[in-house]
């Protein structure tokens, strides 16, 4: 029996927040929200869509930068309300250019520590914004 | 300068997710929410605190059943929208008994198959739900 998409637990705006990792290196890239189509879309196309709140409309995570994510394995959680999409990561996830957006780390002093290289500079793969 | 918890961004609930991941292997273990007040209690004490959105109270992870998480690293991303903590996992995280909360992964042709095996058995933790 096919598993129902719809047994899942959406919140009120018919989201689910997606955990996207690093298959390969465990690396935590991203985490953004699905909707049952964007869900859907990423089990056919074998890369990942998720649902812009912003924008409102489906967005194809890479369609602009070139950095898709090629999914590997889909899981949900013990309570259905959210997923873990393990990817193999084309370039770098975050539009910052780094590989992860989990960039900024909380000292104990207080303070904030920046986390890894940039793979790209941003103004050159999505355009200057004056 | 001190990081100020406030120029996090919190949803309308005044809620962040945070995803757990164990620091070590880097499985992740879990997702929950916390608000301002529970981050803060989370960074004093070095143990995970949420918010319970069903019990609208305060969640001292592993309380109930010993399975602290001692907190490594804390990371926010480049939306300020979502937290990344990094912990060591006494026990396990999920309440089913698993390691981890994902645990049920959506297969190629439509079924689900449980990854891993149970660390306890949650009627001996949790009691009995008759």
């Amino acid at each position: 029996m096919a598993f129902d998409l719809n047994s899942l637990k959406y919140n009120e705006a018919g989201l689910i927040p997606a955990i996207v990792q690093d298959a390969a290196s465990g690396t935590v890239l991203m985490m953004a929200y699905m909707n049952r189509e964007s869900l859907a879309k990423t089990l056919e196309t074998g890369e990942t869509w998720f649902w812009s709140r912003s924008r409102k409309t489906f967005w194809h995570k890479g369609e602009t930068s070139g950095n898709v994510q090629k999914v590997k394995e889909v899981f949900y959680d013990c309570d259905r309300d959210t997923l873990l999409v393990k990817v193999e990561q084309d370039g770098a996830a975050c539009h910052e250019g780094y590989y992860s957006c989990f960039h900024y780390r909380l000292e104990q002093d207080g303070g904030v520590t920046v986390i890894g290289e940039r793979y790209f500079d941003p103004d050159q793969v999505y355009g200057k914004k004056s």
